[in-house]
């Protein structure tokens, strides 16, 4: 059923990534909209523009009802987002006193978005951890080989010998970096979104930034002066980090491919995979993986980038085109990592 | 747990597409794959390559054989392809005097690709078949509002006024001509590959073209005088006929939607997607798909010309690129003609 | 002053070409443009929508201007498009008597998309002679080196070995179809753009279709029923072919490069670029342009597709996007022809 | 001549930028190559590798040799890369006892990343400039027209009355933001190249840290420990931020261009661009200018992030594809911030 290769039966064990398929998967996404619903409720109450047992009774209904992801597909096919389907849904399961608590002054996307950064905390957390892992695994390949020899090569040719250490550098580099530019974006990126139908926040008159705080505060997320519906930037950023890691280590792969040439045989790896004509064959399996994932980041970005074209207040289609790509590039990414590092972990002998 | 829209428990709605899923499905890959398996088992007979009774045993084995999706994971995992994983289940469960008739001489990009084709056979004759669906919705349009005025707009601004006809068929023509193209790029694309280890038939000797001859009449798949392993060439033609066909569409969709504005009205939709927020408004949820489709799709064709650079006999990093990108755009153009036509069908006025 | 690398005054030596600038240049465009603005005349009187005599002195007066192009620069500026200066122009410069016959019932569109398709014909002339004579140059290696061994290598590993003669005809056998292709498009491609101002030929009123068959005839290209302001698929296959032409030969370079790699030295070549810093070193730089100019023209097709969005009657945005991609496009296709078979005609030794 | 759009003589007046054009021209390019062998020569006497007068010597003769753009076109032809003719160039017109001094140790990649980034001091200075003025522009416009009412639009459909202030702010807020993402990425960007023939600095032995501090300091650039020859994160990081500027833009220009639209009333402008056919009409050819730039910008992008992979310690093609794209994004950006401030100006009306 899936017609993507990172949830495929079988393709999954090439492209998957357990862990971020589960912090992206419809249950955790509903989970997080509920947060979102519940501490709107909750902060509305704090802020004194609903009565606050109101608002803590609304905030514990919400966050206790039962909803399966399936029973938004309807409501998603006919108005384009899954939250009025699940509002009606809420307001059909919690009691009628309760309803003037619920949603009231939000709009659709402050729900999704919101629910999507809360999606990207724990993401961004195991992509840092992952990063940092294969810095050590590079390291530690540096400790291992590093002394050792290399026929330096420019322009697919023999240039000067150099020592492996050099190589593994130009591997390791750019990976701190990266490390740099996710602390600077993420101010920018983990940020609650409340505009409310028209994005100007004025349902809320003078209660707005009060009612902001307290959602930010309660969501352990960064509080804004207005809604960033339109403002996508933070979204396209997101997606050119995600493509410069796995660009980073579409290099690395192509590199060990290239080394692992029979006549090269600049590195030998463990494992590798079978051929199923030729029982001789040990493939690279793990480094062409990472040449691939590089370029297909690398084609979805443009995508992320058209879809700062956000027109007026709110823009369906590239918002849409933004739910179709990111996700796919968070899971590459993810997986980059996790390859990137079993196949330093794979490394027998690197240099000569 | 699906990381795309497609198949998504709720977007699924929005961007689902039930008959194509099916078709794309795990399942049905592997029942191709199997049929190819068996194909080959027989063709080496008709060949007289092997016996012939062997090879009708074999065939009827393979054809018989139950094999679970997910048996081809840790395979698929290892060896960066589902096949070599296919073949050990297979000679696990068939008889050993079989097994010299299983496989032997085929390669596993000749099982994935003709598995494949026989996926698209079916596939391009339901897209062929929406298309002419919607070419008709758009005469019916055309014969039940042509006949009224719009102001034409061009570079955004009022021009001179026209019949709806003239839009309309501004809407069709492009349509008409991806009718022609489809014929010509399918004796391009419906093609068997038959290659062996490293594309060169070798295994197969004098023998070859009557293996091939006879595999192309059972699969009913054109005959090819070599293989196409690396001439990816007509995956990456109809890439672009899928992404021409969906931006003929993503212009129908940005028009209603210019037309549904209001101010402008040129256009009343039935149904329309309903708002959080706003229970007032209803958007042009489905015209916004079709913008959103054709520019996911315009995004990843690059992609798929990048996998036009398959290295030496074969690329794992270019064919693994295709599977992430193919099933998609054969997704997503599917849906855009199943939307486009609905749309069509919610036209209660057009023009003035 | 040129900001790409085609017209550059060194890099130019790398990516350019002569011919097909020439072709493109601003100087021909313009006499496009004139050829379009005279043929109009002359077809209205033809078509007796004007007088005989009057359409024949329009005709030779706007045939014998002289305008330069940077004349239209200002007016560019202002309108987005240069043709309301050039009519300016031609108005200020031909007698008073004659200004009835020029333009009135052409737009801007007419001109400019009709002009670049009187380009467009000798730019695919030269390319398919030029695909002709690499597919020829491919041939006579095949016939020098065909028959030498080779070691087949598939997902970057030594698989079986194979003759020369099988990478050959898998660098060749792409081009033949792009031949058939190229004569498919062409209908579809060649063909007058008369629409008038709002793309109707309301103007026209019942002479249309003899003013457009007149005007194709003389301009030599393909009659339409109607215009195709909108209708940029033609435009977008266009750019597929290139970039499948281009990809192909990336194919080519990237193999090539990986020949000449020393410990495989599958390939000799003839000259090669020399390094400022290691005097030893012959970088297969042509091999290397190949892959560059491939990746190049698939990046850029995703934009030729998005352009297939032209809103309405007419977009300003979608219609300068193509101004910006496909030039470029054919230049790096018509280079990429060239630099194949000059790397082919330099292959002093392929195989063992 | 130009095959690009932002030099041609007459395309050139709605896309070109004189300023950046001259800061990117061969000449300019040129001279920036010759201050980095100059500054290499110097800072090789600095750092006592070779004797003080005569490093000082070559310097001050290369930086008075005159060589023009042209006399680089075959050496460039030949070698892929500017460097070696100009090398051979300077050795010509200086005595032979300069010559140890000349280049000896560098490579060409030194010199042309170099060069760029001495290039790309002035052009982010004046991107700077401009990003500061049009963020003014639009302040400007909040303070005359802020307090206007619009009607709120999302989904192409009016939802609530808003502020004009508010459609303003949505304008402006990405730019801040994108003010401080252009400090950040400065450090990674402004980074002297320093390597030599394999990226080691292996033949400045344990003079490579002074002589690269020297060099850095000489032209005031940021030092690294190493070379970056592979490291291209930082083109790819700055690709991006020209992309998210010029994206930010596009979504001004489409809003403008959808608030002039008749009906909807929204905008006025003084100016707009004429039609050859329709006298009467103004388009608001700068907005849909501002939504082309930004697409381009957007399918640039993915180009850069491919060229990320950059194989072993030189790839020619992931560096010649650099050259094709990152100017023109320059160029693109540049006329975005230029357009957009000039369509605020050009602002007569905005809201009721």
């Amino acid at each position: 059923m899936p017609s993507d290769v990172f949830t495929h039966p079988w393709l999954g064990g090439l492209f998957g990534d357990d862990r971020i398929a589960e912090l992206l998967s419809a249950e955790a996404s509903l989970a997080n909209m509920l947060r979102v619903e519940a501490a709107f409720a909750r902060a509305q109450g704090t802020a004194g523009a609903i009565d606050k047992d109101l608002a803590e009774a609304a905030a514990s209904g919400i966050a206790a009802c039962e909803i399966a992801p399936p029973e938004l597909f309807t409501g998603t096919a006919r108005d384009g987002v899954p939250v009025p389907a699940l509002v009606e849904l809420l307001k059909a399961r919690l009691p009628e006193e309760l309803h003037a608590a619920i949603h009231t002054g939000l709009t659709s996307q402050d729900v999704v978005d919101t629910a999507l950064v809360l999606t990207l905390v724990p993401v961004l957390a195991e992509l840092q951890s992952r990063l940092t892992a294969l810095i050590e695994a590079l390291e530690a390949l540096d400790h291992r080989f590093g002394a050792r020899r290399l026929m330096g090569r420019t322009r697919m040719q023999a240039a000067l010998p150099i020592v492996a250490s050099a190589r593994i550098a130009a591997w390791r580099d750019p990976l701190l970096r990266h490390q740099t530019r996710l602390e600077e974006l993420k101010p920018r990126v983990l940020v609650l979104q409340l505009g409310g139908a028209a994005g100007d926040r004025a349902a809320f008159g003078e209660k707005g930034p009060e009612i902001s705080a307290s959602m930010a505060a309660m969501l352990e997320l960064l509080d804004s002066r207005g809604s960033w519906h339109t403002g996508r930037d933070g979204i396209a950023e997101l997606a050119g980090w995600l493509s410069l890691v796995s660009g980073t280590l579409g290099k690395i792969g192509q590199d060990i491919a290239l080394m692992a040439q029979q006549g090269i045989d600049d590195i030998t790896l463990s494992g590798g995979g079978g051929s199923s004509a030729m029982p001789h064959k040990k493939n690279p399996v793990q480094a062409e993986l990472l040449v691939a994932l590089a370029r297909f980041n690398a084609v979805q970005l443009s995508g992320l980038h058209l879809a700062l074209n956000h027109e007026q207040e709110r823009s369906g289609a590239a918002w849409a085109l933004e739910w179709m790509l990111l996700p796919q590039m968070m899971m590459a990414t993810a997986r980059t990592l996790t390859v990137g590092r079993e196949l330093c972990l794979s490394v027998t002998r690197l240099g000569h």
